[in-house]
């Protein structure tokens, strides 16, 4: 071996010491795909970041999108500094932020300034309809995607994706939505569909699973519900989706633990199963 | 509706109501399965019964297999009977006892007597080699299934299926295996074709993953190690295996929940995801 190739191992092996899950990282279903797995921060808005963290640690789970509760709006400098380090020691990355609610241009003011001060390029959103016009400047102006959460029949505000096509079909290719497939189901239409339909303007989603496809669907651990888990998954290869399935559990969520892993189990279960 | 019919649904109705979980289940993957998803009492071995039972109904598992830390050998008639009561209001079976070791005759005729107390026909044994020729007397004079634990390369008794195998292939076709597949690997063998090649022999299963497939391979979370799940799954199928696979997790044995929960929720993604 010459010595340029022992100082490229050598290096390597530190690299190893250094970030043992990241150079010599456990199995994790869904590595080579071109999406990846994460969590909504809203999983766990009755617990802290550290505890919240400790289940990300456990689950695997990289990516986070960011709750307020965990990180405020008026935060400083240094306390995000300090939140990114604290996402870094579990190698968490936290990739967008929100859902944040828009109902006035200083509320979208405040939302876009933060995310930049976060240092995000995406923000999950429910804004007002009259604000969709200044939030399109907005996402110019910072060169942010915009994703626009659903709500499925519970409000009126942005039901399902055909709802918000309608809204943001004439706006920046930026402004787009996060697909939520479980209250989609529960506004009667199919997720599998409208990530193919819509795969252009989704730029994150919410992944779940429910106990009916109508309003009186509850929100279930991952596999005990109705939804075609596999089928959702074949449609995430073949639309090419590269951004992060994040799960959001609404079940138990005094104590969401074991369901957390469950439908995170489930759902690399079916990644893996349904690979070529 | 004639008068019979009427009161056929009626009597459905009825039945709804005291069992509903029975009668209108929750989606479970493995429902039109022949093979059942079960648990191995080991896995809470720092656990009493009732913290047992509870995570059993978390995770919608309804079969285990008992350990005698949670039922133990002098049990009374009367203990027997509160333990299978305590088990029903969970809507668990207790299908089988063990593993259970067998070191002298002695301790070979208190385990069939408890399991006949116990209800029954299945026992999951660790017997000396010495004893195996009273203990095919035992399991023609009683009628039980003998499944034999394998251990892997950890000790000298009954390393994998093929050692199994040699030393009941003479005897009564109801002395048997209990496969484990992370053992088996551990071992060098492939858990998938030893299903194949014994499964008129295999009485019982532990379903767990394993990091290697060698002596230092540690078991971990289903779908972290290096188990070929969807091949495992696919052949229980092929092989039309009718008893439990029961989940043995041995990893973080303090607060395994997250841990049962995950390897049980990809399990039936697995399931799901395979099905024709």
């Amino acid at each position: 071996m010459n010595t340029q190739m022992s100082r490229f191992l050598y290096f390597i092996f530190v690299l190893a010491l250094i970030f043992p899950k990241t150079v010599f990282g456990q199995h994790t279903a869904e590595k080579d795909e071109s999406f990846k797995i994460g969590m909504a921060g809203y999983t766990y808005h009755k617990f802290d970041l550290d505890r919240t963290l400790a289940d990300l640690e456990t689950n695997q789970v990289q990516y986070l999108c960011i709750k307020d509760f965990h990180l405020p709006f008026d935060s400083s400098e240094e306390d995000i500094r300090k939140f990114h380090e604290k996402l870094a020691s579990k190698e968490v990355h936290g990739y967008a932020v929100g859902p944040i609610y828009m109902r006035s241009k200083e509320e979208v003011d405040v939302a876009f300034a933060y995310a930049k001060r976060v240092g995000v390029k995406l923000i999950v959103g429910v804004p007002a309809h009259e604000l969709l016009g200044y939030i399109n400047e907005k996402v110019q102006e910072y060169d942010f995607n915009y994703a626009i959460h659903m709500h499925g029949p519970d409000i009126d505000l942005y039901p399902d994706a055909d709802d918000i096509w309608s809204h943001v079909k004439d706006l920046d290719p930026r402004m787009g939505m996060c697909l939520d497939i479980g209250h989609t189901a529960r506004n009667g239409k199919d997720p599998v569909a409208d990530l193919k339909k819509y795969k252009d303007r989704i730029y994150d989603m919410h992944i779940k699973d429910v106990t009916a496809n109508t309003k009186e669907g509850k929100s279930i651990e991952i596999g005990r519900g109705i939804l075609d888990i596999p089928a959702f998954v074949q449609m995430l290869r073949e639309t090419g989706y590269t951004g992060v399935c994040s799960l959001e559990h609404e079940r138990n969520m005094d104590n969401p633990f074991s369901g957390i892993a469950e439908s995170i189990g489930y759902f690399r279960g079916v990644i893996v199963a349904t690979k070529n």
